[in-house]
């Protein structure tokens, strides 16, 4: 049970999160916080929140729980305006979808990571953005990865597992490292190859034809081309080493498919589609 | 209206085409032509096609609209097969997704390009294969791209146009080459995109991990790598030239992303994901 909840960054995830515990009755009190008030004054009149503040350290006094759900490229500046305003038992948490650099912000901003902060990524999300888009159902049956450090308290990790469980969400945990090199393959990766895609295709001759003839296929690969620029651009900043070495190797491995293509090397395209059909088919349970 | 329809190749695509041509009443009689007895019998007992034969020739008598719905590996010996044994004004399509090579696997098997053949292809598909995957409303909405060539009779064009207006789909027509481009960018190239990737995630350290907390875009991104591994192979070889260069384009701005990742120079990754977003979403409606 949480007392009261501050949400730093009301938009998809941080409303969508605060109308799951609110409807599994886990928060007596939903406190927003951001830098516009019009847009929190919008969560307000949704019931997405009880009230705002535009001042983080406001926003989160008295709170036992804060989730900090900001773009990752302003998570070092948020934890440093948190500095100092936190109650003492105050659980930290976030849902940056790197770990590795928050991690690196919260022992710059604090001068030490500290035992109540739960680096945490719900593994759920849609193309849109902005509390108008949450819904409380968002992270039922998805994945939340906790990433504890030595530093972590156990009582604050089961405080987050506690919250994400309550959403219908299956927690579970690894190494932030591991997080960082499993979501640059799963999520980054894909994002940069449907963008760099669709930007392709653009600079093509027949690009009206190319878009006006596009199949489902089409449609569901570059979904996610749609998403909001300035977090795909953060992402690519704070987990660039391991989306860079995901991008590599695949470009390695094009490189041999484009010259099997071009040799008209049949053998080595059968091998790779039915190679790929088989780990798709085999994980299309899991996914 | 079709007095005899014969379709050779009674999958996905044949077998839907057949349903939704009943469906719309535009048939007297559906003749499948297949190599498996079992297979045509299963499509028999499903109501798809009324009889069957497992010779080409034998299947094409007395038809008047004859679709070779066929692999395009084996599109060149399936026309042979065909060869002094269609009835005179029996018209002849296909639904191969390239349709340069199936122009001249016609102008080698028949020694010319028959004017009552008219080259074609549904955009349409999912990633399962097999009569049992077929339905009648497959084609509803989608676009079906005719090419036909200075060989092509406008009689024999118009026929193919009403059979495919009956199911549904919306009927366009483009050149051959132009149709090649085109789904060399909007379905080939992204089908060897996810095929790729969900290969290389087969070799990375955590390929378990990664499977199992792949989210939602992933599994939208990698759909198409379920697809028959034999089709894909054909359609590498046979629209292998567009493919290549449509490939070759995205790694060379693919060179450019990475080396942008590694540089950590967000100026570019904001831009392109800005213009990717902005291109996605003009398209949206169209999609």
């Amino acid at each position: 049970m949480i007392d009261r909840l501050c949400i730093i960054g009301v938009g998809l995830i941080g409303g969508s999160l605060a109308r799951a515990l609110r409807s599994a009755g886990m928060c007596r009190e939903i406190v927003g916080v951001g830098r516009q008030s019009q847009r929190l004054e919008g969560a307000r009149a949704l019931g997405v929140i009880d009230r705002y503040e535009t001042d983080a350290a406001q926003g989160v006094k008295g709170a036992d729980m804060v989730v900090v759900a900001v773009p990752l490229g302003v998570m070092q500046g948020q934890f440093q305006a948190l500095q100092g305003h936190l109650a003492p038992e105050a659980v930290i948490t976030d849902v940056g979808s790197a770990k590795r650099s928050v991690i690196a912000a919260a022992r710059t901003a604090f001068g030490h990571v500290p035992r109540n902060l739960v680096p945490g990524h719900p593994i759920a999300g849609t193309e849109k953005s902005g509390v108008e888009a949450s819904f409380a159902g968002l992270f039922e049956g998805h994945r939340v990865i906790l990433t504890p450090v030595s530093e972590t308290s156990a009582g604050a990790l089961g405080r987050v597992r506690d919250m994400w469980t309550a959403t219908g969400a299956e927690v579970v945990e690894m190494p932030p490292a591991m997080h960082d090199e499993v979501l640059a393959a799963t999520s980054h990766l894909p994002h940069v190859l449907a963008s760099t895609l669709v930007d392709v295709l653009g600079t093509m001759n027949e690009h009206l034809e190319i878009f006006r003839n596009a199949a489902g296929s089409f449609r569901d690969f570059t979904r996610i081309a749609s998403s909001d620029p300035q977090m795909w651009h953060d992402v690519c900043l704070a987990n660039s080493d391991a989306i860079a070495a995901a991008l590599r190797a695949m470009m390695r491995e094009l490189d041999q498919v484009a010259t099997a293509i071009e040799g008209r090397d049949g053998d080595t395209l059968k091998a790779l589609f039915v190679r790929a059909k088989a780990l798709r088919d085999q994980y299309t349970g899991a996914l």
